[in-house]
């Protein structure tokens, strides 16, 4: 057994605290990882504080992980010690289902392994902890290679935020000659917008006030459109190809939303409010329009927007934090004043 | 100016009473089709009886329309006095849109003009009457063929049911190798259960009783689940590729039927029920799937529609009724007292 320093919690409602946590000796196919930054994503937030269910505590959360390889098992054949490599929300899968075998393990029939608070047959019953952590051991197949030209600390949150929004931009085409508009410009929106203009599509942030609008047109977006104005969204019928609804709240209209849409147009949840949303069905009859969801990507994948994101020198933004600061960062997270991604320097642990 | 026969409503509570409306002279490019059946259409319902917004009575409803050509203007290519020819839910578009020239003419940015209660610059303010009347005059690029193998009384409701269910199985790819599950027995998913049959795919009804077990697998069906049975959904989870939902109601479990698709399955509404429907997002994100909806089909697709029902021999299941009998099958319509469309015989107007 490895000894790992991390920060954990204890209850829903305690303070980051520093802590030893355990992972599993480096077997034949496995990776030791030195962890440098970890993102806070706000699933972090959801999980620490049961928002999404009871949990078991200690718990040390963090999917968004970036590092440099400190062993590798005998049987590694993909890495060796000194690689720069990202580990993201999942650490295994059965690999054996449809769905692990066409490359979409985040479909896992069996069910995937979260990076943290996870547990299945895949993990021998060990419960998993996340990247708030000097130390992570993860197999070979799990693990991402972050390519030379991305900053580790600014790489971490594309382990989570990049993928889950590069996902459905590249799975509903968008590129040249293609309309996106993202909703909402947090951690997932700003990727959003780099990766879908770096993809040559034309790029329009939808939020609901003025404050973000610089920001937007730095990051590579062509327009951008306070829906708060009256009559907003009506000005922008028939428009999109592609909506990337970034929000996670299930108080939004979606019906006007839906209206922008070209025919044939998708717009994407990549968020998972609890409550249910409401749908106007002759929204989307009105147009042959859909209503999709999108969970991160699969292993391959996440490598593919990894490359793209280091051809393209998209790091996210980020603010580096000491890990004595996670939980007023949470706070910050929840009253959306951060841009756009909280990243802790895990030598501060 | 021509006079027709016809059964029209004066008021929202009125009942279908003889009268004679107008069709427009026979133009350079018109079409007189004397109208030999009208199926009887949900949508007629709701028209008549306003439950889709004040209308302007006198109404003669009725968009699924057989008939036979009685003249033809003198530009007509297409057809000749005789034809066997059909008209469904649109008689009139710009014809110069983005979606005219795709051929989805159910989406005209300007508009496309209905077959009866329309009215816009294509129908020169004339308000459009349907397909309970002798007579309707349709320009030739809205007259559809009918194939010689389907008779008349039988095909008339492939102009909107069967287009309303073909156009979605096609466009999202159901044949040899795809499962496809069909919500409620009624007009529209008894042809869809047709038509998925014949196009290769696994058909199953979903019904919320037995009572249509025999007839589903007597149309094609593969199975049938009665979804009032406990976890008869649950059961069901990640089987179907495609899903048509032709129940018009926002009173549905829409989470428990999304999770029985395959990731990348596509959930269809064809009908538009006013009230908003509850969507839970995770359901969506948990497979990539989407909640799409379709309307109708352009007019290259309903005449594709009827080919491939004239070679499959595919006609509606019908009761054919005297027009006298017209307000009682509303109420039987609205108690699903039919297998599975009424059919006017125009000869009894």
């Amino acid at each position: 057994m490895i000894e790992a320093q991390a920060r954990g919690v204890f209850s829903a409602d305690g303070p980051f605290e520093k802590t030893t946590i355990t992972r599993r000796d480096v077997g034949p196919k496995d990776v030791l990882i030195e962890i440098k930054y970890a993102g806070i994503c706000h699933s972090d937030i959801h999980t620490a504080w049961q928002e999404w269910g009871n949990i078991e505590f200690p718990l040390t959360p963090g999917h968004e992980i970036a590092g440099v390889v400190a062993q590798v098992g005998p049987a590694v054949t993909k890495y060796k010690v000194g690689d720069r490599v990202g580990v993201g929300c999942m650490v295994d899968s059965c690999g054996e289902c449809e769905y692990c075998q066409q490359g979409l393990e985040q479909f896992c029939v069996n069910g995937m392994v979260g990076t943290y608070n996870s547990v299945n047959k895949y993990t021998d019953g060990e419960r998993t902890q996340g990247g708030y952590s000097s130390h992570i051991v993860v197999k070979e197949d799990f693990v991402l290679r972050i390519p030379d030209g991305l900053e580790l600390d600014h790489a971490a949150p594309l382990l989570c935020a990049g993928i889950t929004t590069y996902s459905p931009l590249h799975h509903w085409g968008a590129g040249p000659g293609k309309k996106v508009a993202v909703i909402g410009l947090g951690g997932l929106g700003h990727m959003a917008v780099k990766i879908a203009h770096a993809m040559g599509a034309e790029v329009t942030v939808l939020s609901h006030s003025d404050k973000k609008r610089d920001d937007s047109i730095r990051l590579g977006a062509d327009n951008y459109v306070n829906t708060s104005e009256e009559g907003a969204l009506k000005k922008l019928a028939n428009t999109y190809d592609l909506i990337i609804n970034t929000v996670s709240s299930a108080d939004i209209d979606l019906t006007g939303y839906l209206q922008t849409l070209k025919v044939d147009g998708t717009l994407v949840n990549v968020g998972a409010p609890a409550e249910h949303i409401p749908v106007q069905a002759g929204a989307l009859i009105g147009g042959r329009r859909s209503f999709a969801g999108s969970l991160i990507g699969g292993i391959n994948e996440t490598q593919e927007m990894l490359d793209f994101c280091g051809e393209h020198n998209l790091g996210a933004e980020i603010e580096v934090i000491s890990a004595d600061d996670i939980d007023k960062a949470y706070d910050r997270v929840m009253n959306s004043d951060v841009r756009y991604r909280f990243v802790i320097d895990n030598a501060t642990l």
